[in-house]
């Protein structure tokens, strides 16, 4: 096995870059013939893996990747989900090396995607075709690689359900997901779920001279920021009612287990560049950013953004607003009550539109499971060390609809970085991680055939 | 003089039609060269009118055309003001015509600047043409065209300082504003000051996965909705500390003098598609967009504005606020006052740049003098009706400044509607205006000079 991954080496290596050069932008309509390459390009390197029926599956979005190597009935199924489509990249002026031209500086390949998700399923790809061409798979195995998941799987919900049988498996292993660091492994126990909308402010039915009108008719802008600004009280807390009524909330014992976690507040501001921290009270950094709900706005516009000055007094204004969900809050609900309440507190003097984008339930994985075992082990095996078990601020809708669907529990047997810069300019992957990844997942299945046998 | 008006209105418009075809808009230095195109026509047009010495005078900026026309030093002088450049015209998908390609429907000229201030300053050129060519000029007249206006004049003041000489006039005409309708002529007797900026908040250095941050990191996005929203209190006050201790307050008299204006504020709200207006408590909305300052987000952007979803703790947000002041505001101590207490509430988890745009002086005009005398009068004799005087919201910044370099008085006697659209998509003039202004015009000559005797 060792031989056959330093063998090939630089192999995988260029097979990442190739489709880390293809801008699969699954939210951006200008790009969906590339999303579609991806996915051809996917397929091909599965059949070439040496797995069997390698295909896409359409849908009425972008299409499914899939492909199956069965090798005894009598042995435990796994089923690898990941996803070739990426964030957007802009803004593009901020990236030191263009986004779609994967480049490797201090031993890191630059790239949109490098980590979320294509050099981190690409990992499963190749340790498999590695396990296939050496000592043979402990297990059968299934992968399902999507290109929706930046905008939040919304057909992957009806393929899973028309699958079933298709997809049957014992567990789900998913790599898109970080450790604490490279000296740190961690294997995340749960993910936060997501409720994002888009919400439009309609003053006057023009954009207005702000000297002629100002003063005397409700500007739009200033009217979002004041709703915007009204979701949070003092204490950092999100006012909209009932938000927390769900929210499962931690014992001491649990919490302090998570407190293990290292984390140095003077090396965290500093990798971000700010003073202070800032959030809910009550709460450290890492519970704000994986326990505890949130409410961010992930994007702002209105009136004249352009050059110079004008006096405009605007007709509109709009935000896209994300909200990260805990157990138990599940995001129809939230959704709904932030409409109720964004609707109910606008003034008179405007129109406001709520519009939903998506969303993904939270999820919560158990560790005294033979899979979680499994996984844990594969750490031992490769890294030398236990890795500790984390909560993670994140997003994979799909895990919990896995769980609804198939009636299965996901592995989130990540190894990436939070200072990879996923959604961010200069997003990337470590080589060690691409590398230790590959070397990490057999393990996995090694560990789990003997511990099911 | 009615004849030679009548024999020339399609000459008259022919002309102003090619002079809103150029797209000389002084904020966007795309448009440079459009905007000397503009300075030249206007130059050539002052001479064909048969003023002396039509010139165009450099500044850094873009250049001021200046002609004059002195007939007798025994006689007053006119110094009329006026501006060639026009605000941006986006967004331009809200145009039913193209902003730069005049159409004229329902008896009105659909382009940019077709009132602000093309349309208005035009009218003055061929007013004087048409006493030139008929009964001769009652007075001297000097003629002053900038192309800074919707910028600030940012050059117009070292201009003047370093011609009072030429400039030195009696009073000074200006066309720039509006009367309250078509049966119901009047005169403004105020304008209010402007102190504009524009403000950038920062957070993290980069911007960051909203699941992976979010809740931990000061999102500077909804920092600023708090920041924009905290400068207002219930009562739509502004609250920077200092900012109304220079407010001159209008005595019961003068309020009542005001509300004679004619309103109706279900008209009002029918014209702007709104339910309800809004601003400062205990002031009526005439009050509230004339003689009341005001602070308006002309612009924000911040995030992922694109299409779809994207997951972002964006890094930055912007925005561009102006303030509409009174007498006695100044816009340096109000912009130093704006930028000392926006600097202040900043949290820690963020940091704050302000940079002021452009800044003008509020101004009142005396209605007991004879120049505004000879105005009222011209309004009588040509349209049979007394004008109202009014105080107006907008700011003409150059105003104060002739009065500071001058020491001459400005009459602002505007012919447009504030249903023209100023600064919005589809701004328009009515034909009705523009002939009307042209035939008011010379009256204010003919009283002037007679007072002046």
């Amino acid at each position: 096995m060792t031989t056959y991954l330093d063998a090939n080496k630089q192999r995988f290596l260029d097979e990442l870059l190739e489709l880390l050069r293809i801008p699969s932008v699954s939210a951006d309509s200008n790009f969906k013939g590339d999303v579609r390459r991806a996915a051809e390009f996917v397929k091909e390197k599965l059949a070439a893996a040496g797995l069997d029926n390698a295909s896409l599956y359409e849908t009425p979005g972008h299409p499914v990747v899939y492909a199956e190597k069965l090798v005894d009935a009598s042995r435990p199924t796994v089923l690898v989900y990941g996803h070739y489509d990426v964030q957007p990249a802009d803004p593009y002026e901020l990236w030191n090396s263009p986004p779609f031209e994967p480049t490797i500086r201090n031993e890191r390949i630059y790239a949109r995607g490098a980590c979320d998700d294509k050099g981190q399923f690409y990992m499963h790809i190749k340790a498999i075709e590695a396990m296939i061409a050496t000592d043979g798979l402990p297990c059968n195995v299934k992968v399902m690689i999507e290109g929706e998941e930046e905008v939040g799987s919304d057909h992957l919900g009806t393929f899973v359900a028309e699958h079933r049988d298709m997809l049957k498996a014992d567990v789900i292993l998913i790599s898109d997901t970080s450790i604490i660091s490279n000296e740190t492994p961690s294997l995340e126990t749960g993910l936060r779920g997501l409720s994002y909308v888009e919400v439009e402010v309609t003053g006057p039915n023009r954009d207005l001279h702000s000297g002629v009108y100002g003063g005397g008719v409700a500007n739009p802008v200033n009217v979002l920021c004041e709703m915007i600004a009204s979701l949070h009280d003092e204490s950092g807390r999100i006012t909209i009612p009932g938000f927390y009524d769900d929210v499962a909330d931690l014992s001491d014992a649990e919490r302090a287990e998570l407190a293990k976690a290292p984390f140095v507040l003077e090396d965290y501001k500093q990798d971000l560049g700010i003073n202070d921290v800032a959030g809910e009270m009550g709460y450290s950094t890492n519970e704000r950013t994986s326990i505890r709900p949130t409410l961010d706005v992930n994007g702002i516009w209105g009136g004249y953004t352009g050059e110079g000055a004008k006096t405009v007094l605007p007709s509109k204004a709009s935000a896209k607003i994300s909200m990260r969900l805990v157990p138990n809050q599940t995001p129809d609900e939230i959704t709904e009550l932030f409409t109720k309440h964004f609707t109910a507190i606008a003034p008179a003097s405007v129109s406001v539109k709520v519009t939903p984008h998506h969303g993904g339930l939270p999820y919560v994985t158990p560790v005294d499971s033979v899979e979680f075992e499994a996984a844990s082990k594969a750490f031992e095996d490769a890294w030398g060390k236990k890795p500790i078990p984390t909560r993670g601020g994140g997003s994979i809708p799909i895990v919990a609809l896995f769980e609804r669907e198939l009636g299965i529990k996901s592995i989130l047997m990540g190894f990436g970085l939070d200072s990879d810069a996923l959604h961010s300019p200069n997003e990337s992957y470590g080589l060690f991680n691409f590398y230790k990844g590959i070397e990490t997942i057999p393990y996995f299945y090694k560990n789990y055939a003997e511990l099911k046998r």
